[in-house]
């Protein structure tokens, strides 16, 4: 095991370059699963894997999930990327799962470089969508089932794939898949490795033991038949933009505090150990500043945030849709519009509960302004929450893998982010799941000039090997 | 007069069909002034009327006024179109002002059909972008000059043209070249026609004697860097989306109450004559609930709401720029967010007291606030009202022509649009100035499905000849 870890280590240091530019072809595919046009090139991107896992010889499929309406089509929702390499009933069976999707991203937002064109800045951030959410960790482990291969290493786990493309978008159609799979090709699954998150520092690595969960609602409130002429109409006409401004503006506090009543009643109570493993954190408030340039934290300390992040629900308000959203000052009265925001939810919150006094508070907000305008609110998502523990066995595995790479022992965290699929693969598959994170917090997922840091790429490839030894001696 | 008016009558309605073909062919050129990737078609237009005017015999010039500051792109301003036809010293000097370029318009916003393509409806409506505003006009203007051509009809009058390309984008560049030419191309001009308004019922011609002028606002809200994952962040940084609904709430009420202290303090009072003049209206309740497809007015009766779109001041939101404005569900926290609203604003109210006032009163519900966000509220533009009198001679002079046309005297109403220009020519030009309109209030300016109704174009055609004739006998 030594011997083969140091050949693979070897390896990855010696060719960084190749490495990096295996990332770089995957980037180059703009595979957004939330924009129609661009699904074509969510399907190339399945192929691209594909055709990779077939060369390693690998056993790879694509299954289809079906179709989904999309901006008012009907289309089809990009494959399911299945691949299983060794088939060993004496080796442990991994299953690794990654997105192959990514947000939607254009220069003009404030992009550095095309974002959709991997740039290795002097820094050494690889700058390009998807980078670390989540092309970085897919091609990582496809870069490593090919370095065992060349280096002629027996892998000592049978080593399966699960990848995605609609992850961005709520993940349609994996459920369904995975349910079908759990006793055919996912059959016999001892440990999930769900690949898609990022440490809380940028010095010290992070396993993540718990996720919010995302719950996304639309108040849509409607008027006019049409748009109207602000000059023609102004004064005579209730605008539902007014009475959505009022309704966004009752939802939560500057400070943060969810103006819902009876929002905070499920959440699990702070024990003294948990309290206890937020105060051990490497992460410092200037860290946490510096991501986001300049003090725009709600806590006074780090500790404070950490919880915030992790253990307490939050609500954002995410914009608007229908009204005017251009450069320029158009006078329109948007005759319809549509207010976005979400609330994240933690252990031990019940969805059903969330919808209902949410919906309920946002229809007693809208009854005081005694509008004439029409209320719906439209609950488009629901996501649940994730929580695990730090003693499981894939955790103290990966704590000792850890170890050998990053020469420290992994902080473990709550983490802020919803990976809705977790659920899935730990009830549907009866494994224990495990957060493996390669970026850090700071790569900017889901915002202008995503990065990924080239050590964390590189190192994360590495430790991707350790990991498999420390699971197949578990 | 008598005999030359019938012959031109029986044109226009002989040659009904060809007359909207011209106007089809004007709302073919998609001149989007707001879009910078239209503004080649804006020059099209500019050069298609400036063809058709030469054709004619009369003399057209096109006049650069200069540059602009157009998204990150210094870019050309299109031409204004100048022109005279006829140079009689016996005749009184009549200037006409349309605008031809058009608010921006995709199918996708929910027209029925091709917003630059004309489509003349079983019901009537001529429907396409600038149908209405502004291209009607123009083109209706255009065709009674042919008229005269080709009926061999002298014209009583020397009439001149000044059209511009950026009505829609706060008429840059048109005041230095009216000023300009002042004591060039427009010296002596008796009369000015800004032909780009509509009747206040769809039974009964209206002419404007007022107009609101628009002080159009954004309020800038900055906090993080760089747009933030909500998952991540969430909770633990104060979100600048949250401010700027606050702020956009405190503006104005459901019922349209304008919260800003003061603003109301420099508002011209009612008198007993004026609001005579609104007890006269033909327009019901009824037509303004069929023209919002509901009751979604703010008044009781019909007064009220013609006192409050034209006597009035009024706000209205108009959109969030920089926040997420799509279908779907994206989890961003937006960085930097933009509201924008505008204020119409009636005599006396000074401009720069209500910038004054409305920048204070934002400053001060956001000192409230006590957010680390950063705040800026711009001024965007402020147009001036206009205000004339019912028994200017030009205004006796329409009463009879459209007496004769519509078989009905018209109503003078103060409108609720804004038409910055008035002031320029009123100002400029020393020249007494008529608003006449040829659509309806019910046209959708701005909207999906803009469209004139043929009654509408046809009759307003007949009406500019009368009206030519009326004011060659003052």
């Amino acid at each position: 095991m030594e011997e083969n870890l140091s050949k693979f280590f070897n390896y990855v240091n010696d060719n960084s370059q190749y490495l990096v530019s295996q990332l770089r072809e995957a980037v180059a595919i703009p595979s957004v699963s939330a924009d129609i046009t661009k699904r074509p090139e969510v399907f190339r991107m399945a192929e691209w894997i594909k055709s990779r896992l077939t060369k390693l010889g690998a056993d790879a499929k694509l299954v289809d999930p079906g179709t989904q309406e999309l901006q008012g089509q009907t289309v089809q929702l990009p494959p399911i990327v299945l691949s299983r390499y060794g088939n060993d009933p004496q080796k442990k069976n991994v299953l690794v799962y990654c997105h192959y999707d990514v947000q939607p991203a254009v220069k003009s937002d404030g992009w550095e470089t095309d974002p959709f064109d991997l740039v290795e800045k002097e820094d050494g951030r690889l700058v390009g969508r998807g980078a670390s959410d989540d092309k970085g960790h897919l091609i990582g482990w496809l870069l490593t089932l090919e370095a065992f291969c060349k280096l002629g290493i027996e892998l000592p786990i049978n080593l399966l794939f699960c990848f995605e493309g609609m992850e961005e978008s709520g993940s349609v159609g994996l459920g369904k898949v995975v349910a079908d799979e759990a006793n055919k090709w996912l059959k016999g699954v001892d440990y999930t490795i769900i690949s898609d998150s990022s440490w809380n520092t940028k010095s010290k690595p992070t396993i993540g033991y718990g996720l919010r969960g995302n719950n996304y609602f639309s108040i849509d409130v409607s008027g006019p038949v049409a748009d109207l002429h602000s000059g023609v109409f102004g004064g005579v006409v209730q605008e539902p933009m007014v009475v959505l401004s009022k309704l966004l503006a009752s939802l939560v506090g500057v400070d943060g505090k969810i103006n819902i009543p009876g929002i905070y009643d499920q959440v699990m109570e702070l024990t003294e150990e948990e309290e206890k493993t937020y105060h051990k954190t490497s992460l410092t408030r200037e860290d946490l500043e510096n991501s986001l340039g300049g003090d725009y934290l709600m806590q006074k300390d780090v500790v404070q945030s950490l919880m915030h992040r992790g253990r307490y629900p939050s609500l954002t308000i995410h914009g608007v849709e229908g009204a005017f959203y251009d450069s320029g000052s158009k006078t329109v009265i948007p005759a319809s519009v549509k207010g976005k925001f979400s609330i994240r939810s933690v252990p031990y919150m019940d969805p059903a509960t969330i919808k209902k006094i949410t919906v309920e508070y946002i229809e007693k907000e809208f009854r005081k302004l005694n509008s004439k305008c029409k209320l719906e609110v439209v609950t488009m998502r629901q996501g649940m929450w994730w929580y695990s523990s730090p003693n499981l066995r894939i955790n103290v595995a990966v704590t000792k893998s850890m170890k050998r790479v990053y020469g420290t022992e992994p902080e473990y965290v709550r983490g802020g982010g919803s990976v809705p699929i977790t659920m899935i693969f730990e009830e549907q598959l009866k494994s224990d799941v495990l957060l493996l994170p390669m970026g850090t917090y700071a790569d900017g997922a889901h915002s202008t000039n995503e990065k990924l840091d080239k050590y964390n790429f590189i190192e994360g490839i590495k430790h991707f090997s350790a990991l498999i030894h420390e699971l197949s001696v578990l």
